[in-house]
């Protein structure tokens, strides 16, 4: 059961702000989150809560992230499970409570409490309005849908998530949240979300700027008859881990693409580096470095910036051994231009809204692909005036 | 002897872009540079020209930073450095050379010729003309001066700076370089060099870029009568280190006022820390958030965003134990936001040039201030059209 019709108001606006999904018995549940240092009540409670492997409701509230807000962001958030929990019969651990939005204001707890009530006795929504309802800055729905055939059965994935600024994930991303009817061992169903993570939320920045709040959370309620997934060695794991990488790496790019004041979508891809974690920290150099993202929002290929990006990255690197090409388009090849690079066809790949970006390094075979997209009196003007 | 009459047009424009600056006999040097992998010739040939802690000669190239130029970048710099020390009668790597500018284009070797066979046989110029000649997005001449008293004669520190954008110094900022006419023995200015480093331009950002150019050179001729400074029990050697931290706080916060954009000079304020270094860094993660940085450019008490900042430091920090202050006023308190806050005080300070964040982790007694400017529009319109 999935419903979203109700609108606790946590911010001034008329729109829907609370979602709710009930969850079959016996779903299993899986979940990485940011790794902030002040990291809210919701994520706190939300590592423990995976850990025991089960899940029956997820609430999300939208305008409000309750983060940095103490002992009583606890309490509202212990409100709302008891709440759920009371209703549908289960443990209080079994809600899983999700919060997005301003940082530092407690989560109300008397609107919380009629939003419960009222949102356990309405209507069934959709997928997408479930997406508007998560959504805070975020200027469309985003989601994704996969499919894997499990000994002879088609299971389903379907992912939603929201995010559009304060994205810089580290092992997460905003709010991320993936719904399976295929039936996967909690461990396992953790194992597989991790990995997915790694090569998709984790090489997602919009800003560099890492959330309070990130979450990503994989249901999986075993509903259709195919085989449990238990090991790599179950009938159909392959299967399913491409499908869940697939909506992972979906739903991550649509965070980019509705990157705050983004116009472009930009991929990194960067190889030839000692691992692929290294490969991964170049990247996110590059795709954090203002100066970079400015120029491509300029329809400038400035490789020099790249080399900057390069050299700060703090990972192995030789100037003379960089390569940087745009598009394609190699214009700086070990350590030098390009002697008769002809910057036409850069231009007006530039121009374009996918830009693509390699780097290559010359000191191994790690590779990784990350994207960002670019920066813009867009993203100025949405966050010099936010808050008020 | 000082330099800048010279008109090189490095870049298409007409201003003086080549400084010299003739150093006595016995002149001292010591130098602080970019940790980018990938440094330019100018910076991984001054760091093993300073070891010799001797020097003649400067020569600054605005407009080109011969970075990223490979074998053809070295060769010029060569070039420029045999033809000086042809002219002074003195060993070619007593001649130092750096660059700024445009990456990835060598600089020209006949405009490197002609411009120093004329600048050998121009006229002096002042200090602000050296400053300005060594400028590029700067937009204005930034200098500092102090003077202490050594075994009691006085003697004076002069230092010119240029940087604007790309500024994220690690051990060392843009182009900058601080003249005495104290004696200092070689090995000591370096130490000294590198501890007023740490304290002033380890500690501002603009955009959290750093650059492939970054060098901070000290010169001492020794031209005064004052007893030659060896080390910390030499008279004097407190009050000379003072002064040249002095010098170089001044032209490091120069830096950040001019800040690509920048209409906000803002000093964050960490204590609490478990040490200075982790201070410095929980500095530096919030100065460099663009979230922060585009509230305060929006004059928005926003300080769930440097609480956000905090918590993806990568330092130790407990959401629980961390407070936060806009000019002097609490806004929260031991993870909660303040009962009674009121943000009237608090609107008027963020309305001024000057702001004030303080941030208190609770964790231990380290400290450290770090500089930054706000994020606006005026960052992007500069840096979305630079190169072209």
């Amino acid at each position: 059961m999935l419903n979203c019709a109700w609108r606790a108001r946590y911010k001034d606006w008329d729109r829907c702000d609370r979602t709710f999904v009930e969850l079959a018995e016996g779903t299993s549940v899986a979940g990485v989150f940011t790794q902030s240092a002040c990291a809210s009540s919701e994520v706190e409670m939300g590592r423990e809560q995976v850990k025991t492997g089960a899940a029956r409701a997820l609430i999300v509230n939208a305008g409000n992230s309750n983060a940095f807000t103490g002992h009583r962001g606890r309490e509202a958030v212990e409100q709302i499970m008891a709440q759920v929990a009371d209703h549908i019969g289960c443990d209080p651990c079994e809600v899983l409570v999700s919060s997005t939005g301003v940082i530092g204001v407690p989560l109300p707890k008397d609107r919380a409490k009629e939003g419960v009530a009222n949102a356990l006795n309405t209507e069934y929504c959709g997928w997408e309005d479930a997406a508007n309802a998560i959504a805070t800055t975020d200027t469309f729905a985003k989601g994704a849908h996969a499919s894997a055939m499990i000994g002879g059965t088609k299971v389903d994935l379907v992912g939603i998530i929201k995010g559009s600024g304060m994205i810089a994930p580290d092992m997460a991303t905003m709010l991320g949240y993936i719904f399976t009817d295929a039936s996967v061992e909690p461990g396992f169903l953790q194992e597989l979300l991790s990995s997915a993570n790694l090569q998709t939320y984790s090489c997602i920045t919009v800003d560099g700027d890492t959330s309070t709040s990130d979450t990503v959370l994989a249901f999986a309620t075993g509903k259709t008859p195919a085989p449990r997934i238990t090991g790599w060695d179950s009938p159909g794991a392959d299967a399913f881990a491409a499908a869940l990488t697939d909506v992972c790496r979906q739903l991550a790019q649509l965070v980019v693409r509705d990157g705050e004041g983004a116009t472009k979508f930009i991929s990194v891809r960067v190889s030839g580096a000692v691992s692929d974690e290294s490969a991964r920290r170049v990247g996110l150099a590059i795709a954090n470095s203002p100066l970079v993202k400015t120029a491509i929002a300029g329809e400038d290929a400035n490789w020099g910036r790249v080399v900057m990006a390069v050299g700060k990255a703090g990972e192995p690197a030789n100037r003379d051994k960089l390569s940087i090409a745009f598009g394609g388009v190699w214009a700086a090849r070990d350590g030098l231009p390009v002697e008769d690079y002809d910057e036409a066809p850069v231009a007006q790949h530039l121009k374009g809204q996918n830009i693509d970006l390699a780097v290559e390094l010359g000191m191994g075979t790690g590779t990784s692909c990350v994207w960002t997209c670019d920066l813009t009196h867009g993203y100025i003007s949405i966050n010099a005036d936010y808050r008020s």
